[in-house]
């Protein structure tokens, strides 16, 4: 299952060099080569998908342990786990990738913007019981 | 393994009510009240723990379908995947907690600011070797 214009699907075969720092049968883990902050990398299954939601399970599974391990290895007392889908998400290759990008200080790694919006438990009531009769 | 004073604890327990959409043995998801978008939604591990890196690997697995399973009910196209360590790095509840944010338009959801570092491939290379010697 990969696809032969993805960049990330190339690195897993190999025809494209990284920075290697974990891979197992379905989990491959590498630097970000223009990274937020030192340390920065990304986990990401072998399994080409361009979105979490084109994933099998079994091939999400482990990327959290892994993705956990690499921050433990970097040191990094503050990070972010982050994985996009979708341009306006911001996600720039089409194959599933987690990133894991440490935070040094305010002006280094990610940049959060929350634009939080009011409680209003009538609307929160009624998405509830539509979310859930769809799971 | 809950701690008193934490509010996901205690969601957990059901001393305080949410509008849960998955339990199991493991893992806990729930609308957030305080949404970025319409279906924000939190997945935790009812291991209590601070940051992603005290949580044991059998916690974690069931985490990422579980999110995968709510932004396929919620109907979400394009959204994020979001997990933060630390103060800095935007957490506010002392639980590890993953959101998964749509993001249907510019304004609402999630917005990231990205800023990006130059590759410098003689520092990813010692940086390589100095990860992987820890991993
Ligand atoms: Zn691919
Ligand atoms: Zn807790």
């Amino acid at each position: 299952m990969s696809s032969a214009a993805c960049i990330f699907c190339k690195i897993v075969k190999g025809d494209i060099p990284s920075f290697k720092l974990f891979e197992s049968e379905k989990v491959l883990a590498f630097l970000d080569i223009q990274p937020l902050s030192r340390g920065h990398a990304l986990v990401i299954p072998k399994f080409h998908g361009v979105k979490l939601t084109d994933i099998p399970d079994e091939d999400l599974t482990e990327i959290l342990p892994v993705a956990k391990r690499i921050a433990i290895a970097s040191g990094a007392e503050n990070f972010n786990i982050l994985q996009n889908n979708g341009r306006i998400a911001h996600q720039f290759v089409d194959h599933v990738h987690f990133h894991m990008i440490p935070k040094p200080n305010e002006t280094e790694g990610l940049g959060v913007q929350w634009p939080m919006q009011e409680t209003d438990m009538e609307k929160l009531k009624a998405l509830h019981a539509e979310i859930k009769s769809k799971m």
